[in-house]
């Protein structure tokens, strides 16, 4: 899970959404990862949930040397603040209109 | 972690709005909520994440009866989908503008 808030920089700089669309991009070569739900609050306040099937694809995208670099010029430009959160899902359940079974 | 794509109806019904601003302060009163992170792109789509300090409060949130009904009218009328996962935080980092530690 990564709560952002961007800088105002970030939301001129054209750098941020090209990078951000090029992870995007990147993340799904890596082995478990089962895909991602981001939310974007204009004004710069984003949630989004990544999903792996396990802690190793995590790591390995944690430690993608592309992803390390826009971290980095994330941190000197693009974020005011951020929190992420590694967690291990328990329990899944969800709803769809068309097959109203929860 | 709350994913959800709302109904053309939600945008259009107050019941909406209200009903998801009440639900932001009754949970406040859980036992161990600890807060949340919520983005919404414009056009319906959500992701919120809850924080609790234990699955007791998920719990109690999940079975309170104003929140039930919530639920209820949001399946029949708000929701085109959504996803819940219950997830237990094993590994949390951040970052911070004014003050620069990960």
């Amino acid at each position: 899970m990564f709560t952002s808030l961007r800088t105002e920089e970030a939301e001129r700089d054209g750098g941020y959404g090209a990078t951000a669309k090029r992870m995007g991009e990147l993340v799904q070569e890596i082995p478990g990862f089962l895909g991602e739900d981001s939310a974007q609050t204009p004004g710069g306040l984003s949630v989004t949930v990544a999903y792996f099937r396990d802690l190793a694809g995590i790591e390995q995208w944690r430690d993608h040397a592309a992803h390390r670099e826009a971290k980095e010029r994330g941190r000197a430009h693009w974020y005011e603040r951020y929190s992420l959160h590694i967690a291990k899902v328990e329990h899944s359940s969800g709803f769809e209109r068309s097959n109203a079974a929860d």
